[in-house]
């Protein structure tokens, strides 16, 4: 068979792929890890992961279990133990009664999300995000058809997603459920007891399911965040083990549905996971006790934040979203410029400083928003400063 | 808000879900274990994964990895030490050449399928499978609104899917792809190198997707099998450590794709997968050595099969599929039942000896087949002729 007959007939990428993205942030990246193969320093704060490695307790958990061998499948809803563990958590630190049976432990937030979507949504149907926004929200919704429809965020509403905002949209063209994400990615803002409880109110009222992301739980500066199950049980919760747990490369999370979700739920996991990793199930079960060692991790955040916050300003970039939790600044650069992919290209070129284009995070407003990661350590932050100082002028 | 109103918003299930059925293996696990919890002894031949551990050397890459401790993200591909290592693999094993960045590190064969499936064929496009053939492929493709068709096979064709059966099917009403498994679950049927060779020639001339599912690859007892690959360079293969590498909960797999689906495939693995496990990374590399080991366990896979194939007749379970591979024993049990589902659940509640029933593999002719996995002890494939002796009778 010569080239060109093969060619003729070679079958084409799916069309869906057309309205999957990549991340910036993976592009930074790479060619940070460029700039450093040439012998370049380069100051690491795109990176939206702990710096610190997993509790020591969850690493000791890990290896006892490599000692007595077998690293099977477990059930694939997760092992029961970790189940009931993280059904306990809800009770220690929000006072909220939740079954086992509705915890499902994931392979990451990111099975979460597909395991919700596709449990929840079906083709066509209409999903609100906000912008700025977590990417991988929109790309999963697109790869499985479903619809997301953009929130602009705006500073009368403080950065949140409100009912307000939903009931609007929903009365332009029928929405089917929302996603909020609280401590947000990438702004750090947070949506209050309150304005949490009349989103869930709104979706009760206009049968939408509520997905809550909280996977940055657990990192606030100040009041601590509200859960979405505290104010509606037929919420949809994701969380993971990667933010405050310091468990990325784990890839270990949960999610907890409504009773009526657990079945279908346990389909879909058996056929698209059959179980989430082992060894990280048995880590994650050992990073519960791990609190003390985490809350110094957690102070050595704040204290990269309250530098942060008080130095920027003094070097131009002063205005940014609150950030009420996570480990991530998303500033407004509209004085330095309006094409933040470039702008982040020179700074890392020039500067060395390795920050996340806002446009990974909102196709319109994004295009001056920049955002800095503070998860890695005080002189990561101090060398930022220092080095921002002179180029920006 | 009172409960009935409560009830007249609560928003429904995605109706997907009704297309996504579960493993009926899982009922017999869950009934098993209820047995066992009784104080029954019960012999395990459902479980589709070796009793062996994972390879020491894999243990102990990992240990070492959690010495070092961060565990975080890798690239969303792999680490390239592993992509390389695999790409050597090809060279080593069937003599083939692939470049090392058509290699895709996935988090399991069911991250790979997912990925595949996503990147090559949108909603509404037929794929071809196989009856007998693995539950997932079919639950996967419905959750994803790809429409499987099912190729029956037949003795006369040897239990595999082949080239005239696709052009066939093709003919009735156009396909964008195919799927065939060699070794297969649940028979352990191979497909030889000419009949593959045969499959990806009419896949290229009538321009369809070839997908290879490789997994049981290395679990041969004659003839060694062969790649997709080795004829057709523009297959999808799919593989996973899970089987000859004894490596099932560690959530570890690759595929091979062609030059041009290595971005759409980049795309869709940073968005729903961000990485696979790292650890699980660290330790297939490490399993690459441990050929000693992993040979020694393939041989006791091979004392059970002749076992089962000499005794199993004996006592009435004659008809089989050929068991080229795997570590399965797919029996048609036509003359005992049909009615695999409840014939199962009386083997297990009377006999003490768990199988899973065809009709988790095969919605029709299952109904007389049994599966019978052969990954176990040696003692457990005695204690089940032993116990099936008296009771068949």
């Amino acid at each position: 068979m010569t080239k060109s007959s093969a060619d003729l007939h070679q079958p084409l990428v799916a069309r869906r792929m057309e309205r999957v993205a990549s991340f910036l942030a993976m592009d930074v990246l790479s060619a940070a890890a460029a700039k450093e193969r040439r012998g370049d320093s380069v100051i690491h704060m795109e990176v939206g992961q702990p710096s610190a490695p997993a509790p020591r307790a969850a690493r000791e958990a890990a290896k006892a279990a490599l000692d007595l061998g077998r690293i099977g499948y477990t059930e694939a809803l997760g092992m029961s133990a970790l189940r009931e563990r993280i059904a306990r958590h809800y009770k220690d630190t929000y006072g909220v009664s939740i079954a086992p049976e509705r915890v499902v432990v994931t392979t990451g937030s990111s099975a979460g999300f597909v395991l919700a979507f596709l449990s929840l949504f079906d083709p066509g149907q209409r999903v609100a995000i906000t912008a700025p926004g977590y990417p991988a929200y929109r790309n999963i919704l697109e790869a499985l058809g479903i619809e997301p429809v953009t929130i602009p965020l705006t500073k009368a509403d403080g950065w949140i997603m409100t009912a307000r905002a939903i009931e609007k949209a929903h009365a332009e063209k029928p929405l089917h459920g929302i996603l909020a994400m609280s401590p947000a990615n990438p702004s750090g803002t947070m949506i209050g007891r309150k304005a949490l409880g009349e989103l869930g109110e709104t979706c009760r009222r206009l049968g939408l399911w509520f997905v809550s992301d909280e996977i940055y739980h657990g990192l606030t500066y100040g009041e601590a965040a509200s859960t979405a199950l505290a104010s509606d049980d037929d919420a949809v919760v994701i969380n993971s083990f990667s933010k405050y747990y310091c468990m990325t490369g784990w890839r270990i999370g949960w999610i907890v549905v409504p009773e009526r979700l657990v079945r279908p739920i346990e389909r879909l996991a058996q056929n698209l996971y059959i179980s989430p990793p082992y060894l990280s199930q048995v880590a994650a079960l050992a990073a519960f006790d791990a609190t003390e060692e985490l809350e110094a991790v957690k102070a050595a955040y704040a204290r990269n934040r309250a530098y942060l916050l008080e130095e920027l300003p003094k070097i131009g970039i002063a205005e940014m979203h609150p950030v009420d939790g996570a480990f991530y600044i998303y500033a407004d650069i509209a004085r330095f410029t309006n094409d933040s992919i470039g702008f982040s290209k020179r700074m890392l070129e020039e500067a060395g400083v390795a920050a996340t284009p806002g446009l990974d995070f909102d196709p319109i407003e994004g295009s001056h928003y920049l955002r800095l990661s503070f998860a890695g350590s005080e002189n990561d932050c101090r060398e930022t400063v220092a080095r921002l100082k002179g180029w920006l002028r």
